[in-house]
């Protein structure tokens, strides 16, 4: 845990005095993400959970699904870990500051497609002119390994009520914002509002990967009944990983964009935003929010 | 500017009271930047000033400084834009929804090289096991065309309660924020504090690359006497971008990470977090902020 926050000096103004004092700040670092050795791409992360962010980040971009998919991911230095063992044994191995453990290799199980290495991979990028939000909801369906659950037998609802608190729920387990003010979090939640995993890093986005990567490792994909609340904005990126990962309902503390909106819509993620107190705004998937008791409005 | 927003019908519960309305969220869209016909990017932006995001992510990568090394810019479908001249005419020419005016294809100037067109370009990538933030603080002081100013002649001075006037400033000209509540803002200022320039975007980084192509279509890189205010945290991304465009203050609302901090350290960059009231802390850099009549406490 040494690397997650780092301590520098500080000068700080108060009201025109002015005091010089050590400050913890969140520790930020590159770390490339290799499949079958080739690099596939860079992240600017807070170290920890390091092959659980590789393997979220290639159930986000479709390469994975399952434990099984996944043959073992290695540091570059040697050190190794299994792709359904726990996530924790090499890396907590120490390393320190050391270079080898900024790069990590993902090694798939045989037969799983190694994803092109490329910028062509990139699923929006087109060779023609045409390129728009419709198509990246597109990228996203025709990834997507499972469709959110809709199933009758076992629905997931969830009352405004058990929302309204996630809130208060992931400030509280935030360890790491409370020295640094400076992370992003993301947690999973039971529909009845019980902390299931919490990930804090300097990128909203790595958070949910290792989030969702944690999940493969464990053999719990798709998450088809848990509840995604992220700290800040809700964005497509965002909403594409909620849906890659099988999750049915995506919360935010603020805003989403209108193509969050578009990919909710179209998948039937439930989509949550500006929860604070006891108001929320839910954007689609209104079917998963338990409202019977509420009475409309307006 | 149409597309900046967008209207989504939205539920909204209030102490258990539903109703429905329209709402208005920030759109949110994929734009690919092409350099020479071939695809070098694609980042997710609010549309608008899509020439201006092109340029200033290339000298934000060191591939422009100049705006006599940009040759110009076009829409895949074939408006254009001049180097040196106003960002906006081709963009307010409409196009809506168009595709095409979500593919941006720069044109260099004769005799600036090309980038390498391969994941390779990332300055990040290595071809060894070793990658530590070192590495990306090296890749920007390669890559940096300018030192940032430290002239005797005229150097940056800013005053803390110069600084302090920033956040309520930037707020204040925010207007896309006040209708969606999701959008980041960075605007640039004097050293006295006087509104330069201010961008919206669902991405910080889209905003910083903005003002920057602004400032090189105009031909005033580097922008070595202001100062950019972000809105949320600084990233390694944004401090990197600050250097490459000679920037020589960057503050932000929230809080630094370590390598952001490493990098101001490196390059001389005045660093400011938790710009908050009369309050803030100064991670590096601080010749250039004007303590002289504050006393010095702790």
């Amino acid at each position: 845990m040494g690397r997650v926050t780092e301590r520098r000096r500080v000068i700080r103004i108060r009201d025109g005095a002015v005091s010089t004092r050590p400050d913890t700040l969140v520790a930020e670092e590159p770390m490339e993400i290799r499949v079958g050795g080739k690099p596939l791409a860079i992240t600017m992360r807070t170290p920890g959970d390091d092959f659980a962010l590789a393997a979220g980040f290639l159930v986000s971009e479709g390469v994975l699904a399952s434990a099984d998919e996944l043959a073992n991911i290695v540091y570059c230095a040697g050190a190794t870990s299994g792709g359904t063992a726990g996530p924790e044994e090499a890396e907590s191995g120490g390393g320190g500051g050391s270079n080898s453990y900024n790069v990590v290799d993902v090694r798939l199980a045989d037969g799983v497609p190694v994803p092109d290495i490329s910028l062509e991979r990139n699923v929006y990028t087109t060779s023609s002119c045409g390129l728009c939000g419709k198509a990246s909801l597109d990228a996203v369906r025709t990834t997507a390994r499972w469709a959110l659950d809709t199933s009758p037998d076992t629905p997931v609802r969830i009352a405004p009520e058990t929302l309204s608190a996630l809130p208060d729920r992931l400030r509280a387990a935030q360890r790491v914002f409370e020295r640094t003010g400076g992370l992003h979090a993301a947690a999973l939640f039971t529909a009845d509002g019980e902390l299931l995993d919490i990930r804090e890093d300097v990128g909203r986005h790595n958070a949910v990967d290792k989030i969702v990567g944690r999940a493969l490792q464990q053999g719990r994909l798709p998450l088809s009944s848990a509840v995604l609340m992220v700290s800040g904005r809700a964005s497509f990126e965002l909403a594409q990983k909620a849906v890659m990962a099988g999750i049915p309902v995506l919360a935010a503390v603020s805003a989403p964009s209108s193509l969050a909106v578009d990919l909710a819509v179209e998948t039937g993620l439930t989509l949550v935003g500006f929860l604070r107190g006891s108001s929320m705004n839910v954007y689609a998937g209104e079917h998963r929010i338990a409202l019977d008791a509420a009475a409309t409005t307006g």
